[in-house]
């Protein structure tokens, strides 16, 4: 099992190297990442976007880019449409978001005609390496999913289970977070824990996947907390993935981690026929790396 | 300004000493911590509930408890409601909840006839240490309050203002928190923060109250994430208080601090005529003995 975000580049290396569409690629941060993730051998990018603008970037930052792919369109909805065609014909393995709005380029994701919808739902997944816990952690989702119902919360669930898996994750445990552990008709974080629960139990979830809710945050990830508490079960204090009911929660668990517990992550957005890379500014540069090695780990699945 | 909650046991020993009910007194934990308090000189306890118990309690932890003032009373509704008139008459200074369930305490807390009430809201308020922070984060509400509207954040800020002066702040930073800077209008969260910056601006909370939101919780805390995303505030990477818009937020922060950033924590209820302390199973000794600490400091104010 890996336990660092650096091996998911030695692991990306050790694979073939993926195609890249960079969706409006005239963007500063993610054409230094994309070019590093080139350089160690990841990626073969294929730049769609301003080229004029793309190259003039590359030349103040000292970036060689001349051997990469480059299709010119100025017009930021066709730029994303070019990469969305580019992995539905197979000429690329996965996409990455440059400067354009994330919704401008979810909008052709999803186009029925020619996008790369699935029968799952988009959603953000996010994996932690925390020095204060003993394994990573996978949080979802504190990206797009305001208020996920019960349905969309399974198959976020297994859009998280599926980045386990490009891990080599066999076994997978799974906390359905609520602020408590009672189920409370009035939290319905704590009902729909529940029913993930018994839901893994009878076995709708992948073999290997099991399902532990409702579980505040301390009982999820802590032994001695559960201990304390009287809670046992497998997931109790070894939980993987971290499923928050609502943004706001998965949003402020995940900051935390990175400001509050030096953290440092990688994050996908799941749910299409292949993984999407959307990076912040302010996410580190070994952020962004390791999010497109985890892009490139993904995508070699398919 | 305090920066260590060891201040708080300082700072409480330099007042008078208060006295503190404590409802359902047959608690080892509880009574553990309400015993250091005394023996440092913070509190004078009164103990009320089955006496014979924690006389045997006190017995088997080697504590002596017979300089302490002490009512039997059985009945778990019984013991809160003399802890709660104890207050009222003036004969006790605060509240600690012991093995008794919160609802029962507060029902009588609450109570019109003999109670604790005011026009404010209860709400939980927690003070943490964080290493990777330069001061405390003040956090609320991730206790008590499942999903305040505006008018419920109005008083949940107060509360927690107060419990900030009464450490001595004059200016308080609030950030209210959000997945977001952007007012959306699907995610109420921030449509809430808006208003209470608004509300701020006009000037409806004390001075020295500043609320900015809605901010995502790397802007509240980190000045270079800020930067970073071009955000220019007072509040920004130097929030104090963070208002978070449902309890699975706070309580997923919360024990983000504790579990992952080795945070040290104090927590009260607030909104009553005097201040509650309740403690968990799973909070370190410590922490018990920070919350009585800061129970001491607020009813100061009284």
């Amino acid at each position: 099992m890996l336990k660092h975000l650096t091996d998911l580049i030695e692991n990306a290396k050790g694979q073939a190297k993926k195609k890249l569409a960079v969706a409006a690629c005239q963007d500063e941060e993610v054409l230094k990442a994309v070019h590093e993730a080139a350089l160690i051998g990841i990626v073969e990018p294929i730049l769609i976007g301003d080229i004029e603008k793309t190259e003039q970037i590359a030349k103040e930052l000292g970036l060689s880019i001349e051997a990469y792919e480059r299709i010119d369109v100025k017009d930021l909805a066709e730029a994303a449409k070019i990469a969305v065609k580019h992995v539905s014909s197979g000429k690329s393995d996965f996409i990455m978001k440059g400067l354009i709005d994330t919704s401008i380029l979810l909008k052709e994701v999803l186009s029925r005609e020619y996008g790369l919808r699935t029968d799952s739902l988009l959603s953000h997944v996010m994996i932690y390496e925390v020095p204060a816990y003993h394994k990573f952690v996978f949080l979802t989702d504190g990206g797009m999913n305001l208020e996920p119902n019960l349905e969309d919360k399974v198959k976020i669930v297994k859009n998280a289970v599926k980045v386990c898996k490009s891990l080599g994750y066999e076994k997978i445990k799974v906390a359905a977070i609520a602020a408590k552990e009672k189920v409370n008709p009035k939290m319905i974080a704590t009902i729909h824990a529940d029913e993930l629960k018994k839901m893994s139990e009878s076995g709708l979830f992948e073999d290997g996947v099991i399902i532990d809710g409702p579980l505040a945050l301390d009982l999820a990830v802590s032994k001695e907390a559960a201990k304390i508490k009287g809670y046992n079960s497998e997931v109790a204090g070894d939980a993987d993935i971290l499923l928050v009911p609502n943004i706001e929660t998965g949003n402020g668990i995940g900051k935390s981690l990175t400001y509050f517990a030096n953290s440092q992550s990688a994050g996908i957005v799941m749910g299409a026929k292949v993984p999407i890379v959307l990076v912040s500014r302010a996410d580190s540069h070994e952020a962004k790396l390791y999010s497109i090695a985890l892009g490139s780990m993904i995508s070699e699945l398919n």
